[in-house]
């Protein structure tokens, strides 16, 4: 496995990339814009699909799922949404190939079989899902509906990177529907919460919990509750949205339920979702040099057990061991690679799972065996530790947690040292080109503002943080009056 | 919830669609042929994922993901997987919308965004696969590639029917590649054996296992293994197939390998899959016509209780006890609901709980808390009894088991019952017609002759079984000698 990574100082998107195809996450597919996730990303995928499911269970939700097509009279019928997605639609238009007359290898498209009506691939699936609430709901008694769905979806993408922003990925949407204002409000920001949770206690990536400017919310929302995340190289990356849509889909597909009293009202929505996206903040959180970092929780290995070994009777020994330690760390619901592949030396298994992430290795050799210890490695802090055998299973057992934790603080540090507070137009721009990260600022509150900021100087409003206290001030570009510092970056 | 359902006899296809319907397992949505799967469909489907992914996990596969789309030129690849697939595709041509200069509030597909090349919508992805493998092969060490991907397809569909033939449907697709065609024909093999597993142990559902007829192939297969069930309106459906590939794929993307000798070869396939087909299959099986009957092992929620009672005080007691049943139950890992709605009458609770095929019903009412009992009702034999509260919990247990291989008997007798043996072509027809099922009989092994059965009858070789033991015979229809038995039946 080629090792060496070109390091993050010389090119940081460059670094990404390598690092995503050579430690076997993921790489581009002959189809534009689209990848293929590797075994081992994919293995990541699924813990992080295994926890948010779990916790939208617990919170009430159940799956479903709804067709990949939208039809287009459906698609364009809540106006703001279907604008905001238009320009990045894949359209299915026919249903059939023929064997091309000219040309009997080849194929073509069969001009006879063209839709009556085009499909949209779903880039989200609001028209599709409110279109058939509407068949389900009549009365309070049919309300809320809390419903989750693990789909893939496609937003045609022109500068696609991997994981960050490709033309198809994968993801959950969330679609729920209640009977009035303040408890579809209470769900958008339950769910908002346990993104955060999920970032901060499984993914070791701190978050700022904020609403979205209305220029960076979504497109049909009312509110957009976000959670946001910085990157090492100083860009920011919204990690997870959910949306109070107020009743824009339940008006624009005609969904109304009779309450308590007898009213006819229209319903109330949320949707929400976090995405294969999910697997670059992860990367770009913790990564270093070397390769991939990764939490305890997320990692596919937790452990790898390396024996360093001349001949067999010596492997003999070793495996022993090894294969005890594995069976009580399995016992206690870790997961234990042996790797005793005759192939390749110990040194170049160690370069590939650091490359991999691999939280801890241990490395068990002549010497160990004499002394009854082990050599344990911790992929974070790169340090190594000779332990006693007697002691090693409650050791690593301690040691995951301690990773687990060490990388929040080590990345939540990170964060407040690129959290800069600025007062003026020049300090903002200087901090951004400088030093970059999040800037907090004070804002006029409009558009007009923050699309200037934005022309000048790329950085967006990333959320109005949830736990900024009011503080009067004026806004750094229009020096009006403001009520409230908000963050600013440039982002992914 | 409307509970009458009509009954097989009357109409065997509308109490079919009336009961998916019914019981909250899915519904046609506005996509025609596209279906929407609800939360309780869903549910048992979860179910049968978490099943098959631990039995392919446990045999070496790991999970992957590959792109939605295939570009024209690949899927045309490999000819006769291209010209079996061709007729059925969705076809994206275009990747954006324009706001319609003729109707501002409508939407059309703007013209300057036309594809170079066309997109297919994966009917099966071998094509974008085997196109990825070749980057991913150079020597033996590379191999053997054990791969599934758990994803949605689209096969134009012009006769749908919820679940057993939708347009978009979902499934598993297992994509193997190996050094020699023994390994491959191994692995196909054994696929085929956890299909069957599957089938018979968790969907209590009896299957042949068997040979595909070259005719009933899969294009581009050089032999499909499949497992094959019977409907109770005499049908046959297929569950799952499994294909040796030979090398027709590894040629037509050109994937070779040197092997341990140093030698170019191309490389051994296989794939295999399963889809949400298996929910049309489970409920066809077991149900009857007071509605779902379900399996212990894929119920999503395997025990109800439902409280008998007047007034405040008597819910209090009745709920005390059933809390504590309850949690007994989740300990032992049963999922179980205390259905304690005051919307409705406990009438109405058993008639849903019915019609949803829960396995397991209690009720309490005052009667119980005299005598310290409860009433078990079973759903697949509709018998009562009265259980003494000590004995509850174990007796649940174990009633569980008896339920699951009660539906297998049960099967496997109706199956049983339903294999004829014919000897002429007019028994043959005589069988089909009258009493429908599976016709072993003897078939010369030509195309020729079964396309003439099938044109008379529409009956089709389901499969050649593994276990028939060769007997020298003369062909039902042709007259010429046969060597073994084959199966026929008409077929989902």
């Amino acid at each position: 496995m080629a090792k060496n990574l070109i390091t993050r100082e010389e090119d940081y998107s460059k670094w990404y990339n390598d690092l995503v195809v050579k430690s076997g996450l993921a790489e581009n597919s002959s189809v534009r814009g689209c990848m293929v996730i590797k075994p081992y990303g994919y293995a990541i995928w699924e813990k992080m699909q295994a926890q948010l499911d779990k916790m939208f269970k617990e919170t009430g939700h159940q799956n479903a799922y709804f067709p990949l097509f939208v039809p287009k009279s459906l698609f364009e019928a809540e106006e703001k949404n279907a604008e905001g997605f238009a320009k990045e639609c894949a359209i299915v238009t026919h249903y059939r190939l023929e064997t091309d007359p000219d040309n009997p290898k080849k194929l073509r498209v069969d001009p006879k079989a063209k839709l009556e009506e085009e499909l949209i691939i779903r880039p989200t699936s609001e028209a599709i899902i409110w279109n058939t609430y509407k068949n389900w709901i009549q009365s309070y008694r049919d309300l809320p509906i809390l419903i989750n769905q693990w789909a893939n979806v496609v937003r045609w993408e022109m500068r696609p990177r991997l994981f960050l922003r490709t033309t198809e990925f994968l993801w959950q949407e969330g679609h729920t529907a209640h009977q009035t204002e303040d408890e579809a409000m209470q769900e958008a920001l339950m769910i908002n919460s346990i993104y955060a949770e999920f970032a901060e206690k499984h993914m070791s990536m701190p978050v700022i919990q904020g609403i979205k400017s209305e220029n960076e919310r979504f497109a049909g929302a009312e509110e957009t509750f976000c959670i946001e995340a910085l990157m090492q190289d100083g860009k920011a990356l919204q990690a997870g949205t959910s949306h109070f849509l107020g009743q824009n889909f339940a008006k624009a597909f005609d969904v109304k339920f009779t309450n308590k009293e007898g009213k006819l009202n229209y319903v109330w929505a949320t949707s929400w979702g976090v995405s294969s996206r999910l697997m670059g903040a992860l990367i770009m959180t913790h990564s270093d040099d070397k390769g991939l970092v990764l939490p305890p929780k997320l990692a596919p290995i937790q452990v790898v057990i390396v024996p360093i070994y001349n001949g067999e009777q010596e492997l003999d020994s070793i495996s022993k061991i090894a294969e005890d330690i594995q069976s009580k760390l399995i016992k206690l619901g870790v997961s234990v690679k042996y790797d005793n592949r005759d192939t390749l030396r110990p040194g170049a298994k160690f370069a590939q799972h650091e490359l991999q992430g691999v939280p801890i290795r241990i490395a068990i050799g002549p010497k160990d065996l004499e002394n009854n210890s082990a050599e344990i490695s911790r992929r974070d802090l790169l340090t190594k530790e000779i332990i006693d055998m007697g002691d090693l299973v409650e050791h690593i057992d301690k040691l995951l947690s301690d990773i687990q934790e060490n990388l929040f603080k080590k990345a939540l540090k990170f964060r407040e040292d690129h959290i800069t507070q600025v007062e003026s137009f020049d300090e903002f721009e200087e901090v951004l080109n400088k030093k970059g990260g999040f800037i907090s600022a004070h804002w006029d509150g409009t558009n007009e503002t923050e699309n200037k900021i934005k022309e000048k100087t790329q950085a967006t409003i990333r959320c109005i943080p949830n736990n900024s206290s009011s503080s009067k001030g004026k806004c750094v570009y229009s020096g009006k009056p403001s009520n409230q510092r908000v963050i600013f970056a440039k982002a992914y």
